[in-house]
């Protein structure tokens, strides 16, 4: 085929992005089973690497958010929160999200699962999913467990210690979502009750700002942040890597929520992973849009790292349901969570809470807003109710802040969280690593 | 499969990238419908994510060719402008450039079609393209509207205000573009006369630096950039960044100019999309040399930046027919583009059109030379006649040229387009928007 | 498809990446001929442009860990080498390195295939492979081919000239690499010995590393390195960029293993790349946190260059052979992989072998242990013996390193390979290109 020209005009008079299959009710020609089960995983390795990809824009924004003297530590924590996560996820997260068989059921699985333990390979059985490879789908899922923790290290930037934060790390990819993420995904109580969270609003998003939120209470803000009852901007070093961070999580977002739909073997879900795909650009977009409007109307100029963090919100909100709204709701679920991060950012400064950032206006306000805009239209399922909606945001947000919240109490017991006040002066870079990100550059 | 011992002997004798299908012809075994839908709308998918990365690439390239006082500036410009084509292309420019019915036949549809505001989603009917998803279809056109703007905001950097700037975005994404696209692309009155633009050298390239070009020419050059009557060299403050943003480009331009195939659900149709990556990945090779030689050659030394906007020059070139042509050809093509820019640089400025980035030789002339050279090949059709190239090239670019200049003149009485002198020579960072990019490493 | 509650729990207790098909082996219902080839040639496509990436993450990668004043100067290098292996792949390379008929048998294809010199293209018969498309195929090598020349500019830059360095790409990519891989690759006599190399340990990084160290010897190490039997840090001016670049890579690295599975059409294939995903993964992660713990242990402190050359090394670990092991022995491969760099970082240094960016410990000897490491499982095949294992490594290596050796003093005799003193004290940016890379940021 070779020409734009696409559309058979009748079509377009009523094109829509039809929630389900066009043509496909025949039936005859449906693919069979061993195409779909390609389609399938091809899409858990496509989805896998774009969410892979996200941890590349974690650093980056946060290496941009930060100032120069904490770059390589910020840096440092970032790659290796992601390894951690890829080990402990596979060690017992795994076998823990997905449980053969409960400790309790619905809500806690073994912690060492035959999975785990039992490492998948050669000699194995040929068990294997009937719809995808299992490896495929274990390496999709991983990477929404170290999404979570990439959530956590900007908010506590330029004052904890790396060794205490990769500790932190450990439980949280190897326990805490894996035993959260398996109420609603590993088929446990919230899903049970009818709880609706397609891509992790909640789950992912509002679990890691939580453990975040927890973590920036127990450790206090910067020195000097917060002085005579003003708050004291520190500037981040570097916008253009911070935007570049944007945009890599916005393109991988397309894998995260795209690849939520875990199907792509019949003409309906690619269908529907190619809704997802719009609605997902059109909220980031609109997030954006929100941000640079109402910074220029609140502030008088534009605010590139509020704009930045309402697409990021944008992207958030849609993720609990980006494949029911039309692309008009999109954009007003996106649009909403742009302005909730310009109205959160100096919220949590009022309470001095010191999120370096911004990841806790992205991740856990939008967060929670995207899980609720889901009964705007009940999701895929059309089932979605508020009141379970809400049953799941506090279960799951109570249940990481309260378990993120001892960890970090336990810890700064045990190593002590936060460098010492001349080092953070310093910078962490050359207090505790010994080795700046940018020596060539920077002013004193 | 196991080994890399790939190619029976006998084949390779005779190796070829057959323009189509090799041992299709027996057909019975022919991919089903809904199997081919599905390897189509995921082609979109994946062109669509790939060409929405170039919108990160335009960030970058641009971000590093501007001075540092300016790069806060051209993020958000560059953020702002993805964001804004994304919700008018939803809501004007799709239905205008895939128009049900024309308001004026082949030249001119509806502003508002009845797919733009009756928003695509849920409880819509269940109608859709019969080869592919309408929304993977609406994500990967949408890429290319955003594309057209990118090229906009390179050239007219380092003195122009941000809300006119995205006025104009406003209307070259909702109005401009799509009707000129929808000329061709939308099956109107060139697409007629037999015009061949395979992914867009005219339609998006020179049609965006016809754009810019007019904007130039209103806006003047930077304050200080010819002085009695010299070229003052004003330096890019970062090309890591430009060289980063390159290569992103580079990458992109694989799922622009094969996604642009339009198909992949057959033998035929996987081939020719193969012979394009292939095609398009020598002429940006062969760009990249030529500008490296070449440079070398005039003035004693390579330039780097000649370098990356060779490689563009070369992906910009094979763009209007990246199928036809030989691995050779291509590289012809690609290597007189990386000439031209080469070649235009300098004549630009020696007519005092202050180009920040290079974007008029790169996407403008360029983009005239790789339509032009499909009468090469003839084009896939083998149909492609100068007269109706010149044709199509002159038309668009007027068009373009023409509205553009009348919105900018317009922009400039109402709402004024330059900042102030003393914002300029500041900087627009932080007389516009009160933030510098890297507040730690600027030397004053 | 719209939960994620995937695992049929009984298939969850035996979960297991299994090496091939599951349910496939009732066969009726297998994705017909055309399908498969199909999604074969989409994974040569996805995995090529994954692998082009990677040229951005060495350039990226060796962009940060130069010093300021020699970054144009690596950007340069890098964007050339690639752009000139593209040419020298296709006119010269591929014929050489899949012969349809030998010079010396299973040693040396003829220099000018008639593949290379008569272009694929148009009017070419409509030969093609009978499982992928050869344009995706040529396109997916061409990658590897310039993948080797990229682990070169590391080794050997802030002191080489530009030009003899591109002349040294010129015959390494043309030549020496593809008379290499055809030993293996192309069915020559070390495929017929029952070497196992799945996708380039040895074939493509140690090779490279090869080829870097015959340079650096040649070459000597930058003026000041080594005083008073002292090493001398020399830091890397932006670790931001190292960083994105060593993410970069580990995302390009999917495609690198992942695609030389080398068919995607049936259920076991697909399977075996999701397995190839996992293991990937893992051994990076492995090979990051072992260098995490071990420069802790060793200096006191954690060095993020050595982390980031542990997940690197990791990768480079596991590429010999990616599917066979299971994920534990994964991470035990690429955990060992970063051991080896930290010890062999400063090996190199009290050898006074000067590589600016790691790339020999990284790409050579990692390398040289996983093509070891194959026989821990015998490869795919379970055939892999150490001998021959030995005999692949030394065999490549030398030929590889002699020839690299004879290139590198003529180079030298004829074109000098060394800038002047000087020039190399003030910086190649400003002494070679008269361009700097951060006009606006450096100290002096």
């Amino acid at each position: 085929m070779n020409t734009k020209l696409l559309l058979p005009l009748a079509a377009v008079a009523t094109a829509a992005l039809a929630p389900s299959m066009g043509f496909a009710q025949e039936a005859s020609t449906a693919p069979a089973a061993e195409t779909s089960y390609i389609f399938t995983t091809l899409l858990f390795l496509i989805g896998g690497f774009l969410v892979f990809w996200m941890a590349a824009g974690f650093a980056m924004l946060e290496a941009g958010l930060v100032r120069s003297k904490n770059v390589t530590m910020q840096l440092t924590k970032n790659i290796a929160l992601f390894s951690i996560a890829a080990i402990m996820y596979w060690l017992v997260g795994f076998g823990i999200m997905y449980p053969g068989e409960w400790l309790i059921e619905g809500w806690l699985g073994p912690f060492f699962a035959v999975t785990s333990l039992e490492p998948m390979g050669i000699g194995a059985a040929d068990a294997t999913l009937d719809y995808a490879s299992v490896g495929s789908d274990f390496f999709f899922q991983l990477m929404f467990c170290a999404t979570t923790a990439s959530i956590v290290s900007g908010t506590l930037a330029e004052r904890m210690k790396l060794w205490p934060f990769l500790v932190f790390v450990v439980v949280l990819t190897g326990f805490i979502y894996p035993i959260e993420a398996s109420w609603q995904w590993g088929g446990g109580w919230l899903s049970e009750a009818g709880f609706h969270d397609f891509a992790g609003s909640t789950l992912v998003h509002a679990a890691g700002g939580a453990a975040a939120l927890a973590g920036a209470i127990i450790l206090g803000p910067r020195i000097g942040k917060y002085k005579d009852g003003k708050v004291v901007p520190m500037p981040g070093s570097n916008l253009a890597l911070a935007t570049l961070g944007t945009f890599i999580l916005w393109l991988g977002w397309f894998g995260f929520n795209g690849g939520s739909q875990l199907a792509m073997g019949t003409v309906g879900d690619v269908t529907d992973v190619s809704r997802i795909f719009a609605n997902t650009n059109m909220a980031a977009a609109a997030g954006a849009v929100a941000a640079l409007i109402l910074t220029q109307i609140l502030y008088g100029k534009v605010d590139l790292t509020m704009v930045l963090n309402g697409a990021l919100a944008g992207l958030v909100s849609i993720t609990a349901e980006p494949l029911a709204p039309s692309l008009f709701l999109s954009l007003i679920i996106g649009a909403i969570g742009g302005l909730i991060v310009v109205v959160t950012v100096p919220l949590l400064d009022k309470l001095k809470i010191d999120d370096v950032v911004g990841a806790i206006p992205v991740h856990f306000f939008a967060g929670i807003w995207g899980t609720l805009a889901v009964v705007l239209t009940g999701g895929y399922t059309g089932e979605a109710t508020l009141v379970v909606q809400i049953l799941g945001i506090v279960s799951i947000i109570a249940f990481v802040f309260v378990t993120s919240l001892i960890v970090w109490v336990i810890l700064k017991a045990v190593m002590g969280l936060r460098v010492s006040a001349e080092a953070e002066v310093n910078g962490l870079d050359v207090s505790e690593l010994g080795m700046e990100a940018y020596p060539d550059f920077t002013k004193g």
